[in-house]
């Protein structure tokens, strides 16, 4: 309860504040990267002495107050830093690892990996299946999408973005906790909104390309315990699938 | 039980034909609309004595054949027609209105109505409140969207939706069934998943500007029986709420 009641208070609190990120939070003083000084003093005009959040992606949040307000490498002070567990950031009393194929187009991707950081993930892992229509992601692209996100939505932690995996990698070596894959085929899976165990504090949920899984690729899954699950009966793009997942359990386990 | 067998087995072989929308479906002969016509014949290329469906938005699908594949008025003749009941198009047994304030960049929206229909909504109504970003909307856009994003999920039952009304408006004549507005203040309302009513087959519910609704703007509201809920303790943009409105209602109500 305390940590659902400061979470409160904290979203309303910070919600006009301008956040910042920067992996290491050094005392004194830091140093803005380019871009995140560029925002800060030509985008956002701040001056010396004012203050704002950085954060630092792992639960870390400091107040700080700009000491030089350079547009390429702004300076600031330290005032305060306060860390946050994961709950406590995200109000979620669950981790959520969803492991997608990305799409051919890689906008609907980028668009999860915004939406479901709004919404609480806290790992993407990007696989490589046999209808899978891409092979590569730009990961710098995917981590600046979930930065942006995670400072929009006021949350310290950054959600952990793994680089492609083979699906059969997966497979040799599944995660611990519940998992589920989505499979098209409702006739022959049970709604995961029934299935999902509420009990449960790490989820997993594989999403297919747009093609689908293979019956081989399924099988294999099933084998190294994946429970197959079904969305419902409308057909998904890969990316509202994945959210639905994100999204659905946030309902069901709260 | 009937329905939902009729659903799956429907998603399964429908999935791989091509469907086109045709808001009345004439007997025996229909002919598309130039920008179908253009799809059907030079971007699809589909020769004369191809098959295609014909869906109308209100449940009927025809199964048609190309009897002149004209590349601007393409005519087909009518094999046979069916007509699905919104449950068994839809596989969800409720009806559910979204009401929106539309976000100043309109595409946020837009990528609203694409996943709302893909997952399953019945009416969206655009709502004008205090701090609206914009109060016009493209109608003909969002309709275009709602259309292939129908097709794309195979689901023969469109959308309704509603130009842009005033919140007072509603608040007057207020839509029966339960009745919810999402309230940023987390800490004054309780989770969306909690005060479902699950035995209410008629949902609506309201999604704020990103600037919130206004204190007046509330107790309005609640004064005409909206219940306030929280969708939780993550600050989310407006589309995102919305479209958590859709998906957690899904997961909550099968």
């Amino acid at each position: 309860m305390f940590v659902k009641n400061r979470v409160k208070i904290r979203t309303r609190l910070y919600s006009h504040m301008h956040v910042f990120y920067q992996p290491d939070i050094t005392l004194p003083f830091i140093t803005l990267s380019e871009e995140e000084s560029k925002h800060c003093v030509r985008v956002l005009r701040l001056q010396n002495g004012d203050k704002i959040f950085l954060a630092d992606g792992n639960g870390k949040l400091a107040t700080a107050q700009i000491t030089d307000n350079h547009p390429k490498k702004c300076v600031l002070q330290i005032v305060s830093v306060e860390q946050f567990l994961r709950e406590e950031s995200s109000g979620r009393q669950y981790y959520l690892h969803i492991m997608i194929a990305p799409t051919k187009n890689m906008e609907r991707v980028e668009w999860f990996i915004e939406k479901a950081t709004e919404v609480g993930i806290d790992e993407i892992t990007f696989i490589e299946t046999e209808n899978s229509e891409r092979n590569k992601v730009n990961m710098d692209r995917c981590l600046k999408i979930a930065i942006s996100a995670m400072k929009q939505s006021k949350q310290w932690y950054l959600p952990k973005i793994n680089e492609l995996k083979s699906l059969k990698e997966i497979i040799q070596q599944p995660p611990t906790g519940a998992k589920y894959v989505a499979w098209c085929q409702a006739d022959k899976t049970q709604l995961f909104s029934n299935m999902l165990d509420k009990q449960e504090k790490y989820f997993t949920v594989l999403i297919g390309p747009e093609g689908d899984f293979t019956t081989q690729e399924i099988n294999a899954c099933l084998q190294s315990g994946f429970v197959p699950v079904s969305f419902g009966a409308t057909i998904l793009r890969t990316e509202t699938a994945a959210l639905y997942g994100v999204m659905a359990i946030k309902a069901l386990h709260s």
